[in-house]
């Protein structure tokens, strides 16, 4: 196997209503069967009309930023500074929900594309009508989680299948193989950025020499969106925590079922974490607590002690409710 | 420019001591000046010895795994089930520290080169004795935060800059690029998986005509390992709420420094979150709070409802103290 990978050089502007495929031919008459054709999702964008009109400078533009960044969200992600982190509706976690000030006048913002995959299938399908059997990725620029810097990756993808299953293939030594996925979309859109520069109007390349795997599916580049199921990182560390600490305070008296080992960790945490001399036993499954001291103070300090405790025991997963009587509280769990 | 993407097939084996730059141009005698090798990191780490060996199977192998992925490991970042996603010591965020048990025999695993970036600047040194100008790259398999299936990307680079910085440069229209450096190494490194496969033994491919800048300033891949300033996501969501309910578990007594806007927003907190009735009063800075009945149960009441609206100024980033008494309490606001 040896791939080439050709930019796509003279396409010029593009404007709401233009034909990609027509553009992209003219621009590339030397287009073959079996090519991976990768487009830049802002041509695709302003071929679909997918701007928005915004004033071109001063607090007026900022605010029409916040309120089209507000509308491409389906939840924020994480904030930090300038710097906000979103889920768009697509699924996409992006920073500023893909939108663009770039290549387009200043009067404008583009958005991504509604639909990725459509938009790559009725491209796949504008190019069979001129008798050409491409696969089609639609791409943009993302950032990642943990690495500097920048690279493109597949918003979208037609007749090609996005992630490679290496799973249960047996390598020389015998081992199978049990974790490989690799999204092959993401790394011919890698691949296609090389040749695409940022400034130099090269939206589109194409893969040669590539053997895809046809999309039996139709499900394109989506099945590379992580559900939220799955997902280890759906808030920022900062957002995450926060979250913590409100639920703390919002812990509620009634406590969802424990296991038999939650009374005594309650116990151990109150020894741990109670005011020295506070009386602690466990009886029938919950915790007794009683005040260090015989001042109505010991008994505040009993209480703020309860909670501290009952979030030490969320953190570890262990619901508590409480019980306040006038000579101490009860700790409870609920039957599992 | 077009790039062309070739592999180095025939390698064969490597273990520990084999001169890579020997194997490697053997395999491939049409290497020329301004190629980018990329090199699997597997082999890297099988030329330096890098392998540990293990029980073949049984729970002495998971044993060993456990112990070895510990020594690899910085600090953890996020365990879901059989998943750890660890900081390595070099700084990398990845599934089980990058330990791999495949292409290897079962009585080994492999580890990741101790240093990537040294061990691409010998390689490439070896190449230039003999003759070769070459940049190398260092890439391995890894999994993405918010996408499902895995790239190549760079564990090391030697005389390729990293990173390609299109930040102030203005486009067709006008508007200066704010934000755009590629990782363009990690681009290579996903464009050569391409060609590689994962067990039929090509762990070498060549990108050739890519117009790469000379690294002048030797960082090779480091640069593209995000420091923990800027790292939103250190912690997995689970993992960074359980450090929100545990800080809430230990807030200190003694508050840090807030803004004036700390002691309104107590005792706004208090009127939402306390028991009804309980007595707030703003009083030169900060909130008295007394309980809302005359029994000993509304004292133990009153800590608790303190605690969590302590909770909930924590998670709007305000500190505050606490000081009991045996008429109630009052939460205090550091000097700022």
């Amino acid at each position: 196997m040896r791939l080439e990978v050709l930019p796509v050089e003279g396409i010029g502007d593009v404007t709401a209503g233009d034909d990609l495929a027509e553009l992209i031919t003219s621009a590339a008459p030397w287009l073959a069967d079996g090519d991976v054709l990768v487009v830049t999702s802002k041509i695709v964008s302003k071929a679909e009309g997918r701007l928005v009109e915004v004033p071109a400078d001063g607090p007026e533009r900022d605010d029409a930023r916040l309120r089209v960044l507000e509308s491409e969200t389906a939840r924020v992600v994480a904030r930090r500074g300038p710097t906000t982190i979103v889920q768009t509706h697509h699924g996409f976690v992006m920073a500023a929900a893909g939108i663009d000030a770039s290549n387009v006048d200043k009067t404008h913002l583009v958005l991504l594309p509604v639909g990725p995959d459509a938009s790559a299938q009725a491209l796949r399908a504008a190019f069979a009508a001129r008798g050409l059997d491409v696969a089609v990725i639609i791409s943009d620029t993302m950032g990642r989680a943990w690495r500097n810097g920048l690279t493109d990756v597949a918003l979208g993808a037609a007749g090609i299948e996005a992630l490679l299953d290496h799973r249960g293939q047996v390598d020389p030594y015998g081992n199978e193989l049990s974790l490989t996925q690799m999204a092959v979309v993401d790394e011919l859109s890698a691949a296609a950025e090389l040749v695409k520069g940022k400034c130099d109007r090269v939206p589109v390349a194409v893969v040669r020499g590539y053997p895809y795997r046809p999309d039996t599916t139709g499900a394109g580049a989506s099945v590379l969106i992580r559900d939220s199921e799955s997902d280890m990182f759906r808030l920022g560390t900062a957002e995450a925590r926060t979250q913590g600490l409100l639920d703390a305070a919002h812990l509620p008296d009634v406590a969802s079922p424990a296991g038999p080992e939650a009374a005594p960790r309650a116990a151990a945490l109150a020894a741990e974490l109670g005011t020295p001399g506070t009386g602690i036993a466990e009886e029938g499954g919950a915790v007794r607590l009683t005040p260090a001291g015989p001042g109505p103070a010991d008994l505040v300090r009993l209480g703020t002690d309860a909670a501290r405790i009952r979030a030490a025991l969320a953190a570890e997963g262990l619901s508590s409710g409480i019980t306040i009587d006038d000579a101490g509280l009860t700790l409870t769990f609920g039957a599992s």
